[in-house]
Order: structure tokens, then C-alpha cells, then sequence
């Protein structure tokens, strides 16, 4: 019987955990790192250096987006209070400029996500050998999406985001390396050669939504 | 050019820190703690607590399977030095006792394994917001098989261990809810009703290797 009730407590630990339910929570403003976003049935991965500033709702991807034909690299910088991105090319010293349609999503624990889950990766048995987070899950109707967001519970940092989007199928978004606080301010002012760039009237339709903002 | 080096450094996270090589390592000897099992091609999940003791060379696994059509439960004692295994019942008070037809294999980095990345799974801008891994990438020959083991770098924790097997395509375990020690030594032992238990000749091919024996 002691083991029956060992499973039921083991196998229930994805479902369970609901008496705790921890605070919904808000990431720090200002972080940096690391993030692959992987599209399982497009075979499709990117890997990105993300610098992330929701105080000014500005966000820097530099990214190299893998799919099984070819490697495609992509440094965009979104500013959305000014409602524009900029796609930069160093190598080629060029800008491309164009309005940016989506409101600045911070990263957050939505206010009507449901608790479902708080484990420890690694152990807590001791120091350094593990932390503790939670998993939310919940949907985005507007998106026709549902999301699993799992972040730390102390400091509420991104972890793993996964989400089913109607028209995307599965994207999961692994954060790793982060840091609080932006080293180079810098990464979220246009570069100089960027001056010159004409606004484009139509937007090519790539960031239009959250899940492409992400890339 | 400081945004390409700093994309240089950024994507190539994942090959790169070789500088560092920290030392293959092995699990403290007794862990128990959470495991999900994804066999993504068969879309089967499969949820367990473990118990090992690498010591004695034994392993516990309460184990539900879930496919899309059913959910199957197994408890599992794996005695390696007695080269036998029971598949206990509670419910029927009732015990199945086999041969076990593989060797113990403890949790651990292997010799041969290459050290191919070191990252933190959150931040370790402040305390108790995150945790610093190594990945490891290796080829076991014998089994057809290529991994990926990443574990803690203090503490050699297993966080998710990735295989690629010839015969099942892949396997992903994460660990989670990991403690040192064992809580009660009891679940190594058979149950009383399992003293009647005779041994079955013939395996059912179930745990015939590494990757059955994780279920």
C-alpha cells in the first residue's frame, strides 16, 4: 500500500503540487542570455543571443536559425514603443527597417495561468546541485495557442516555454545563460548605419505575432 | 563586428566551453527521485520514481506508461547482482520473478564521452535562481546507440539524458525531484509475497538491455 501511495504521489507531481500554488511572477526587466526555440515538425532550431529590456520594451535577438537545408542568421532589434524593427546586417553594413505590429509581451506568468507543477532540477539535497521552479500552463485564445511556462520559483528567470500554436504545431523555447541586468546598453540603439534606413510601408510578415517575434 | 563576435560566441554555446573539460563524473551512489521517459516517435511517455543504489546494484522503478491508447503501471525491482528482477503487484499482492539478462549500469559520464557544453539552466545572478550543467555526448557501440548526458557540475546530478538508439530512434529522460540518499532502504526488498515466487525461466525480453531496463 506504501508504495501505491509513493506512485500516486510520484506520478502526479506534473498535475500535482497545487496546495503551494506559488505567486504568479514577473521576470526582472533587464536580462540577457541564451535561448534555442526548436520547431519539432519543421525540424527546425534556432539558436539565439536575446537581450531583453521591458522597462523601454526593447528587445535584441541576434539568431541562427537551422533548419535541415540550410543555416540562416538574423540580428533584429525590436523596439516596440516606437512600434518598428530594424534587421541588421554588419557584414554588409545595410538596415532594413519596418513597422513592427505587435504589442510588447513581457515575460511573465500570465495572470490566468493555472499552477500545475513545482519540481527541482537537479537536487536540493545540496547547495548549488539544483533549483526550483514552477510550470504554468494556460492558453492565449486571441493566438489560438496554449502554453506551459516553466521558470524559477525564486527570481521567476525563463526556463522552458513551451507552446502549441494552432498554426505552428509545438515551440519550445529553452532558456539558458541568463543574466540579470544588460551588460552593453548599446545593443538596443540602431547602429549608425542604420540611419539612412527608410521606413518600408509593408511589413514582410515575419514578425507579426508573438511566435515570430520569438522567430 | 562586436555584435558578430559577440554572435559568434553566443551560438556557439552549444559545441563550444571545451576550454574548461570538466571531469567526467559519476552520481552519488544512492539517489531517488523523478523520471519522465519520452519515446517521442511512439508518442509514449512514461512517468516513474526511482530508487538506485549503485552500491548494491539495485534499481526500483514505479512506473506509469502512457500512450495514446492506454496507461499501463509497473513496478519493478532490478536486482543486478542476483541477475533477477520482480514485477510486483500490490493490487494482487502477486509477484513475477525473471531473470535479468544485463549488467548494473551507473549513472554516470562515460570514459569515453566528450564534454561539449557548460550552461546554466536559469541564472546565477543571485542565489537559488539557477544551476551550472555539463553536456556530454558519447557513442555506445554495443547498444547502436549515440547519448547526450547532462548532469550537474557539482554534485554530478542527472538533469537529461538524450539516446539515440538504432532500434527505438530517441529516447529522452529528464530527471527531476532528485534527493541523495534513500529514504527507505525497504523498496529494495521484495515484498512478502514475493517469497513464493518462482523464477521464470524465460525472459519476456522486456528488460533486455540498458534502454528497457529505464522501461
Amino acid at each position: 500500500m506504501r508504495t501505491i501511495i509513493l506512485l500516486t504521489l510520484g506520478l502526479s507531481a506534473l498535475a500535482g503540487a497545487r496546495a503551494q500554488t506559488p505567486h504568479r511572477c514577473k521576470s526582472p526587466p533587464y536580462l540577457e542570455g541564451k535561448l534555442t526555440v526548436m520547431y519539432p515538425e519543421e525540424k527546425t532550431m534556432i539558436f539565439e543571443q536575446m537581450y531583453y529590456d521591458a522597462f523601454e520594451q526593447r528587445i535584441r535577438v541576434i539568431a541562427a536559425e537551422k533548419d535541415p537545408n540550410q543555416t540562416q542568421y538574423i540580428d533584429r532589434l525590436m523596439l516596440f514603443r516606437e512600434m518598428i524593427y530594424y534587421e541588421i546586417s554588419y557584414q554588409n553594413q545595410s538596415c532594413v527597417k519596418r513597422p513592427l505590429g505587435l504589442d510588447f509581451t513581457p515575460i511573465e506568468i500570465p495572470h490566468d495561468a493555472q499552477h500545475t507543477a513545482q519540481i527541482v532540477l537537479g537536487t536540493l539535497s545540496a547547495p548549488g546541485q539544483g533549483v526550483l521552479v514552477n510550470t504554468w500552463v494556460g492558453s492565449m485564445p486571441e493566438a489560438h495557442a496554449n502554453y506551459s511556462m516553466t521558470v524559477t520559483e525564486f527570481g521567476c528567470i525563463p526556463i522552458t516555454f513551451l507552446y502549441h500554436v494552432e498554426k505552428f504545431g509545438y515551440i519550445i523555447a529553452s532558456y539558458y545563460d541568463i543574466v540579470v541586468g544588460i551588460e552593453n546598453p548599446e545593443v538596443f540603439v540602431p547602429p549608425p548605419f542604420c540611419a539612412d534606413a527608410k521606413l518600408e510601408e509593408q511589413s514582410d510578415g515575419r514578425v507579426a505575432d508573438f511566435f515570430t517575434a520569438l522567430l
